[in-house]
């Protein structure tokens, strides 16, 4: 499984993966699920994956093969971030169609879901949800965030928490808190986690961090928030009603 | 969907389950999910059901119907607890033999699941999870609640608290934060919320609580941690990494 999520806020955006994959629980491995595309003062491109590797791979491999020749499909001649997304998703489309008739015929069901976020001059910041048939949606005032793979555990932090005005550094503890709580739930979601933020019309990556197990501020965060909520619990008024 | 929760702790057990149910977002309902089964003194038989409501319903019936015929699958003389899920488990299968085929015939999936808890008198206090097959697992001291239907939004909250020393309020409390969190981010389990509380060995049902929309103990709870929540994570330090 998988755990990734972008947010975009007024300020910037910020992009976390975790770095578990698994085919059944004796087959467990690492591999970074967040992908850059950056030309500082021109665009940054951030994508997260989840679902079938082989297919997320293939697909950012296609996109990447593209971007070395000219034409259409070249990332880094698109001129909006709308136009990045119909990229994402035909590269994905291509891929599915020449592997998915194959895992088909195998009873292999699998899905492949892109997060895809960032800023290309001339276009405001934007955040999209490309789905495993290749069309996609965008991230609102409304719903500022998207979550693919194992969404659940995290989601109720991020739905208190999040909303355009948050600012980066609380989007960020939002963000490790949100994989706190999916991790101790589940184990198919595990570190390193790979952190990226982005500050609005800077057109550079501003951070990108890679926690490892053990690493000082999550460990530290986790530590601080799994007291916190128990003070807060140990503090909530007990029902009037006898228990 | 469903959120039903039961816990097993030194001092008690609370069972707690929402009343929403769907065929579909525009056909939403709302059933008691939480049957008890009590004869002070003797025993408190408490089972929450999560699935499809038309099985689900016909197992309870057809444990109704045997209740007033003597013979071995008469609950009311049940042995032990092990011996009561076991009575659960083959009700649901003479309904599954009843129903299923006619409903696999139109291809209709569907699952249906029980959490089964209380005390037989000359048994301990037991919890177990009756799976759609019939079969099931009892709670340990190491796993001491069991969660059926929408389960994961509200999953944290009970891993991050619960243990066998939590006392009876405090688990009350944290069942209703476990609500809390799936509700907000999920419609399709909602209000009413039913509650119910056994301390161990007293043999009768100490406490039975439907809590309706707007319920002053719920809403205050609810508000209460939310705000404790947001107090916990603006004091959280921030990364020492610039964002």
């Amino acid at each position: 499984m998988t755990y990734c999520v972008a947010l975009l806020m007024n300020q910037g955006m910020v992009f976390a993966s975790d770095s578990r994959t698994n085919a059944g629980v004796d087959n467990i491995a690492t591999f970074c699920k967040m992908k850059v595309f950056e030309k500082p003062g021109d665009r940054v491109i951030v994508l997260l994956s989840s679902g079938n590797l082989a297919i997320t791979q293939a697909t950012i491999h296609l996109i990447e093969r593209q971007a070395t020749k000219e034409g259409p499909s070249n990332l880094w001649h698109t001129k909006t971030m709308d136009e990045m997304a119909t990229l994402v998703g035909e590269a994905l489309r291509q891929i599915q169609d020449r592997d998915g008739p194959y895992l088909a015929s195998k009873h292999i069901e699998y899905n492949a879901n892109f997060l895809l976020g960032g800023q290309i001059a001339g276009d405001v910041p934007r955040l999209f949800h490309v789905y495993s048939e290749g069309n996609y949606i965008e991230a609102s005032q409304q719903t500022p965030y998207f979550q693919i793979g194992e969404t659940k555990y995290g989601k109720p932090i991020i739905d208190r928490v999040i909303t355009m005005n948050t600012n980066l550094a609380d989007a960020v503890k939002c963000v490790l808190v949100s994989f706190d709580s999916t991790m101790r739930s589940n184990i198919s979601v595990g570190m390193p986690i790979d952190l990226a933020c982005y500050e609005n019309n800077s057109l550079h990556l501003g951070l990108r961090h890679h926690m490892a197990e053990g690493d000082p501020y999550f460990s530290m965060l986790r530590g601080c928030w799994s007291d916190g909520l128990r003070r807060v619990f140990v503090e909530l008024p007990n029902p009037q009603w006898q228990v």
